[in-house]
């Protein structure tokens, strides 16, 4: 199975559920850069539950654009549970979505760590009011580190939008 | 040659390019929907020449996020040179940035017209605020007229790129 036929099945998945709830969902992705976005929109007729994301992929455009607090950047970094549950609250607010995904990781193969290795992502998510996050760390190269986060960052969306909806 | 290649080889010489001029580039999406952002950022060290960029899906999106006039959507339709033009100047202007490039189009299966048939797509440019816009019409299903629109938009970026620096 190619990485785009994973893709599609998680988006009909996200689609159905989103289409039975009425709701629109929004991404505020960093180290995905538009990839989750355009995931979403392979779906033909994904317009009905997408209007808009953000790519922000410096810390001042995550302050600026999703109004993410700075002293949250400075104190936490980019790739943080704090900075994506920032990231998505603030894509929420401003599409006036009721779902949001966030993404902000380290790709690689520079950035990394001893805490914070090349490889980790941090996944925000926004239902309804709820935020929370989670965090994966995928091995691989950089192309296989942002197709990892794609494809789980959808998992988990679609997971808490089941759970949400029970 | 995987279409992955294909972008990478253009970004490269993008990267070069802006690199060189101390320039940086954003983009306005809709039918490609974060594919050209994700082809940005598949480069490492993207970080220096790429900040933000806006996948605008809904004509309210590229009025809110991007600034397009209404009276130009409700006139030209969001697949026009108006509307690119309008979306790749609002992307700049918003990013700060001194390159854009901004892609509208009919990715299909539904969607099109007799004037604006599936596979016709928009591109808007900004370069140092001189504005332009060009077409295609792609032949191919929806993923086909997408990575195309990615394809063409990053070539006519760098050849737009290597004209204003000349």
């Amino acid at each position: 199975m190619s990485t785009n036929e994973g893709y599609t099945r998680q988006v009909t998945t996200l689609a159905r559920l989103l289409i039975q709830q009425k709701w629109t969902v929004t991404a505020a992705e960093s180290c995905t850069g538009g990839g989750v976005a355009n995931a979403f929109t392979s779906l033909a007729g994904s317009s009905t539950w997408f209007e808009q994301s953000w790519v922000t992929y410096s810390n001042k455009a995550k302050a600026t654009l999703l109004d993410v607090p700075e002293s949250v950047l400075n104190e936490h970094g980019a790739v943080s549970a704090q900075t994506v549950e920032a990231m998505a609250n603030g894509a929420a607010k401003n599409a006036s979505a009721d779902v949001a995904i966030a993404v902000s990781g380290i790709a690689g193969p520079g950035g990394g760590t001893e805490t914070k290795p090349v490889g980790l992502v941090w996944f925000g998510f926004y239902i309804k009011g709820q935020v929370y996050s989670d965090k994966m760390l995928f091995k691989g190269d950089r192309e296989a580190v942002r197709c990892q986060a794609i494809q789980y960052g959808l998992e988990k969306l679609n997971q808490g939008l089941v759970a949400a909806l029970q």
